[in-house]
């Protein structure tokens, strides 16, 4: 980790007017210290912060980035890293995410330890997801938590011929079907009656959402194999969405592929706080 | 029950073209008996009856209906019966179904003893649903099996206001929510992790679908409560369906309300099967 | 209602030694209201309170019953009323529980109201139970929340033929079986994967402990069935447990026959909860 | 792998009587072939076979082990290989099982195979177990499937302290809690709601049984870790169980520490099916 840090974008969840105060203080702060702050237009306008980058470019240019929201704020951001690996420090705006466990309280005691140079980072690694048609490649993502196939409102169940690494798992007849990394499992998979993974684990997860045969249920597999999900129902309105918040229309005999992407999320850590005690916050857990 | 039958409509699964033999056959048999088949024109086309009539006509001229083919076909007949509550024989064409529990073989016997004046019937009773924007009524149906609260494939979760007989229970963040009968209980709400239960007992199930609040299990309550859903979320692709054979879309602040209907279902049971067989062998309990 | 109350029996959870405030204050109003107070022995060691009643004379002697502690006290305390149906006030130590809503604040308030003679009674049936070996009968129990049955912890999986009103239903092969009122659906069947059933459902619920076969999911029978449950399998050790507090040894064949009991337990509820809003804060939705 | 295999050790589900034939067929296709058949005292009594060994001799002198029977017996025999490694064929006798692929028809071929040298094996790898009190270490156990914490059948829910490499997870309050590989995911912990695991997957899933807390979903951790589970609760029944088929009592603050053995067992597989093929027909998907 190169620990020279010089610019750090911030990128705060849109149309969220009370984080100005907090971007105020924030920008004030980082220039005491020399650090300049890059931002997207969104965030620069809740202050008025004058040449705002493009979203894009905050990536390229930050040495660590700032994300101000929840976890949703942070995976879009997520999206624009790449392979750069550029830091990521996560700080919610009242409630405890997954992702973004440091609050505003820990905030500038966190900024000091990282502009001394220490942070501790947890790696988190994502899939490339390819939606191919024929033999062409349609569309290609990566993404942080998971890949949905989903069926449109009306539509009814769905067919997904599941295969893995070459060999044949599974036909789902579902509402749609959901590949998670231990990230992901505490989000939309854990609705659909996943297990918790740690981040640690080397593994996905493959849980069917709403299986007409109840047995199907959730299945882990190692995290170095390749997914290949083939649409088997026509006429159908059918999405496969990444984590969330894109989505791309498949049709009949479409073909989704997941597998290990070699980019990872560097998370920044907060020293207080573990994975098994968010966990247990978020879950409330001895409540 | 009147037991003097003299017209049976019969209607088939659309598109089931080894329905055709068995259609040839029963309609020689009835004929033998004196008894009038009617059929609609989807499946008098399977074997060249001529003088179809339309599908609602059936339901109003036949002593019983008999339905050839699966749960879904004998659900969409159920839709036209209204409030005259002719008698509906479900004969499945291979695969057991909940409703559709007499085979091929059994058939004729149980005619004979249906033509004898001996049947034995079992009553199921079905909800009303109304779709309300401001104090307007949009739609209204009867469901047999389910109203669905749904969200489209690439939505986020939808928030759903719920209130039974007045009093609050919850608003559901979930991808949707599943307001279901006994008979229906078999259905999509098992797949969502609903209980199964017996049509006999006097209960609504609302199960939501993959609910981001993991404590929100299936909650049974009273079949004569009135149970309201108000859509709370704006700008979404989101739909109520009815029995998964209909649709209506929902805008933000629409209320679904739900309650039990006059009208019953009035299923021709096999004297050689009952409920919990059924059950046994559909989930292959004890296989 | 019979609204003129001379005599309060109070109850408290034993070795609750932070009671003793709350009771010599509670002993003190009553008295000051002329209504005589009556507790059993190990209640009355908290405060030294002279001339305890045997816990059976309490149930007998007063007008209202006052539970101080959790659920499972006033469980314990219900299993004296008997045919009486003397109203019960449960009024929790700090922790909500579903039997016990009222809060120490509320405590007072709610007894001026009693003492005015406006009350407003929620009344819960309850399941009685016939452990039958051969054609004699060994024991029998009255439960409010449910009847258990449950292998040791070295026992492997045992076998449960069940039968519903003379109907077979199923032979669970299990850790055990729980057998439920709609009021315990939020106690261990809610942890066995049952649903939460509204007490005024008229229902049993039927929940496999850990099944061997996972589609034997929970069933929901109608209260007034009557439902036997026969021990299949040898040499193990298998109890059948009541409303989690007392228990009964089975042996091979021994069967446990369970149906709806005349006897009712009357509580007394808080004018400012409604079952929605416990169900709410206990599971924490919404939160 | 060596592959001069001359001694076969044969070891049958206990009082399975219909086994004789099977055994009597196969001990004389062994020594047409100059294999020496191995069993012990009860395989030997199903037939007459003199000279039988010790369970663990055959161990120590078999060049693999054939087991006839199901996924306990197969479970049974592991305990003998210790660090050995001995390759383990396993036969079932009618009923597919996880551990127990190859049925009857497939034996003799596959014999062949392994004759010429040629067997494809599946390495499982295995948890010891150590019971701890204060500074003792009381027992000793490795096991392929999982290690049980549980309680009596009388007691109530139980308190177990979990830490993981030192960090606590959480104080479960259950009916128990079960440490499963991904071999035994199948097994015990899928009753339990827990995922499905490919054994293939680095993993550790622990999966409470019942919990109090309905949020404590299953969670799986890395396969490196050490956890140690420390139970809370005085004056308890309680058990810890290994595999299923041992048991050792545990009394208030005695600990179970669970972490990944040297010790693998070597399953012979059939050439004919893969995991997810045995998978599909246990559960029934497709069907």
């Amino acid at each position: 980790m190169d620990n020279t840090i010089k610019k750090i974008g911030i990128i705060s969840k849109p149309r969220k007017s009370d984080a100005g105060p907090v971007l105020s203080d924030l920008v004030r702060w980082l220039k005491e210290r020399g650090i300049e702050p890059l931002m997207d237009q969104e965030t620069a306008g809740l202050i008025d912060f004058d040449s705002p980058h493009k979203r894009p470019d905050i990536a390229a240019l930050s040495d660590i980035i700032l994300v101000l929201g929840g976890d949703g704020t942070l995976i879009s951001v997520s999206r624009l890293i790449g392979s750069r690996g550029t830091p990521i420090l996560g700080v919610n705006l009242g409630s405890l995410g997954f992702l973004t466990e440091v609050t505003l309280d820990e905030m500038y005691p966190l900024l000091e330890k990282i502009l001394a140079g220490k942070m501790s980072i947890d790696e988190r690694w994502t899939l490339d997801v390819a939606v191919q048609r024929g033999d062409k490649e349609l569309a290609k993502y990566t993404v942080l938590n998971d890949v949905v196939i989903n069926k449109g409102a009306l539509a009814r169940m769905i067919l997904m011929e599941t295969v893995i690494d070459g060999r044949y798992l599974n036909t789902y007849r579902a509402d749609g079907l959901i590949i998670s990394t231990p990230t992901g499992s505490t989000a939309y998979s854990l609705s659909a009656g996943g297990p918790i993974i740690n981040p640690k684990v080397g593994a996905i997860i493959i849980s069917p959402i709403c299986p007409h045969t109840i047995t199907n249920r959730p299945i882990v597999v190692r995290e170095d194999v390749m997914i290949e999900v083939t649409l088997q129902t026509e006429n159908e309105d059918v999405l496969v969405t990444l984590d969330g918040q894109e989505g791309y229309p498949l049709q009949y005999l479409d073909k989704v592929v997941v597998k290990k992407s070699a980019n990872v999320i560097r998370l920044i850590t907060s020293p207080d706080k573990d994975y098994y005690e968010v966990l247990r916050q978020k879950l409330r857990w001895g409540v």
